[in-house]
C-alpha cells in the first residue's frame, strides 16, 4: 500500500483528518509531571491513550526530544511504542541534505525509528528529496508555504510568473510517482489554498497553524481538502495537548481533540454537501 | 568573543582553514572496526587524535549518528569529548523550524550538545533563523548555494534581479548584527564565489564539495576567501577520513589533512602575495 492510500485508509477507519502535534516542550508540561523520571514519555503516553481513536495522525516535533539529549531520544523510542498501529506517525524534523546524507536521514527516521512519514525542507532541490520519496510506503511532506511571517522572505518571492512556494508545489507534484508526497501549508496562509489545491489536486496537505497561531479552520477545510473533502490533515498541537495544566490534562486534551475532529468533519460535510 | 573572532583566533592558532568532515557512514568504515562495540566512536576518535593540530574545525554530519539510533547519539556525546578545546565543532544538521521549535533546535545543539556552530536551512525565512543568531558566541552557517545539481531547482531561480541564493546571502549579511553568521557555498559552484564575496565581504564561508564531489580548490580559495585570504573554511570529508580502509587509516587521514591544509595555505599566499 502506498502512503497516500495508507493515510486515506486511516482517515476512513477513524473518520478523522485530525493530526495531533506532540510538541512536549518541558516548561509547558503540567508541573506535577516534572518530578517523573521521564516526563516527556509520561505526558505523551497519556495524551496518546486519551486521543488514539480520534487522531488520524500524530506529528512528533523532534526539536523537543533532541533538546532533551539522549534521555529525549530514549523517551521518543518509548512513545513510539505507545501509538497504536494504524495511526500515522509523522516525524516533524524538517530534514534536508544531499546525496548520502539525505539517504541516511530517510533511512534513519523511516527504518531505524519507524516513522510513517516525515517533513522535509525543499531548499536543496529535488535530488535532495528523492531519497525520501524512494520509500513508497512512507510519506514525504515537503515544506511549501509555512505559517510564520518570514514566509515572505523567500517562499513568497516570485520566480518568473509564480511565487517560489508554487514552484515547490509543482515540482513535488511531478516527483510524486510513488504516491507518497504531500505538502506542508500553514493555516494562516488560507488565501493561497485554492491556488495550491489547483496545482496539487491529489496530494495530501499537512496544515499546521490552527489554534494558537490563529489559522482559519473553515478556509483550511473548504479550500484545503480535495474535491471529496479529503486529504487535508489538520494539525493542532498546543490547543490540544496543553488544554489543561492540571491532573485532568489528558481528559481535556480528549475533549479538545473530539471537538476539533467534529468541527473538521462538519466543514467537510458542508463542502461536499 | 563573538563567533567570527573565535573562528579567526583558531585559524591563527593552528595556521589552518581546514575543516574535517566527520561523516562516519558505517558501511565505509575500515571493516576491522565493525567488530568494535562503538565503531563510530573508535573511528572518529582516531581521526581526531591524528588531525587535531591540523584542523581549524570539525564538521559532524548528524545524519549518520541519527541513523545509528540511541547508540549513535551516545557515540556522538563521546566523540565531542575527544575534540580538543579551541577547535571549532560544527553540527551539520541543516536545521530549520519556526518559533519555539527553532529556539529549541538552537538550544539543543548549542547548549545541550555543546556545538560551537551549526548549519541552518533558510527556506522558512529570517524569523526562523533568528533564534540561532541570538547565541552570539555560536556560529550560524546558513545554506546559500549547495554543491548538488538540484541547486538549480530553487536556489538558482531568479527572484527579481538576482538568484534566490544571492537574496539569501544579502538577508544573512543584514542579520549578522552579532558577528556570528556565515554561509554554506559548495566548491562546485566556484563561478559564483566572486559575486558572493562581494555581497558578503566579511562573512565566513563554509565550503564543502572539495575532493570526492569534484569542487575546485584553487578557485574556492582565490575567490572564496576575504581580501586577507581568510574566512573560507574548506571542508573535506571522505578524501580525508576514508583515505585508507586499513589499519593505517588514521595516519593516512593525517597525511591527507596535512597535504590539504598546506595546499590551502599556499593558495592563500598566492592570493595575498
Amino acid at each position: 500500500m502506498n502512503f497516500i492510500e495508507k493515510l486515506s485508509a486511516r482517515a476512513e477507519a477513524v473518520n478523522s483528518w485530525l493530526c495531533i502535534g506532540l510538541d512536549p516542550v518541558l516548561d509547558k508540561l503540567p508541573s506535577f509531571l516534572l518530578t517523573e523520571q521521564q516526563p516527556l514519555f509520561v505526558f505523551s503516553k497519556e495524551i496518546i491513550r486519551a486521543t488514539q481513536d480520534l487522531a488520524n495522525a500524530y506529528k512528533i516535533n523532534l526539536a523537543f526530544f533532541e533538546y532533551a539529549g539522549i534521555k529525549g531520544w530514549r523517551a521518543l523510542a518509548e512513545i513510539l511504542k505507545e501509538i497504536p498501529s494504524g495511526a500515522i506517525i509523522i516525524a516533524d524534523g524538517k530534514r534536508g541534505d544531499i546525496g548520502n546524507s539525505s539517504k541516511y536521514y530517510a533511512k534513519s527516521l523511516f527504518e531505524e525509528w519507524g516513522f510513517d512519514a516525515q517533513t522535509v525542507n525543499p531548499y536543496l532541490g529535488m535530488d535532495a528529496i528523492q531519497p525520501f520519496i524512494d520509500h513508497p510506503e512512507k510519506g514525504v511532506f515537503v515544506l511549501c508555504l509555512t505559517s510564520n511571517p518570514g514566509a515572505t522572505d523567500f517562499q513568497r518571492q516570485f520566480v518568473g510568473a509564480e511565487p517560489l512556494f508554487c514552484r515547490v508545489a509543482r515540482k513535488v507534484v511531478e516527483a510524486n510517482t510513488n504516491s507518497n508526497c504531500g505538502l506542508v501549508i500553514g493555516a494562516t496562509q488560507a488565501e493561497d489554498f485554492p491556488a495550491l489545491r489547483k496545482l496539487a489536486p491529489s496530494l495530501p496537505f499537512l496544515i499546521p497553524g490552527i489554534g494558537a497561531q490563529g489559522g482559519d479552520l473553515e478556509t483550511s477545510i473548504l479550500h484545503g481538502t480535495d474535491r471529496h473533502g479529503n486529504l487535508a490533515l489538520i494539525n493542532s498541537s498546543r490547543s490540544i495537548i496543553f488544554a489543561s495544566g492540571n491532573k485532568d490534562f489528558a481528559e481535556r486534551a480528549r475533549d479538545a481533540a473530539l471537538s476539533l475532529r467534529d468541527q473538521i468533519n462538519e466543514l467537510r460535510k458542508k463542502k461536499t454537501g
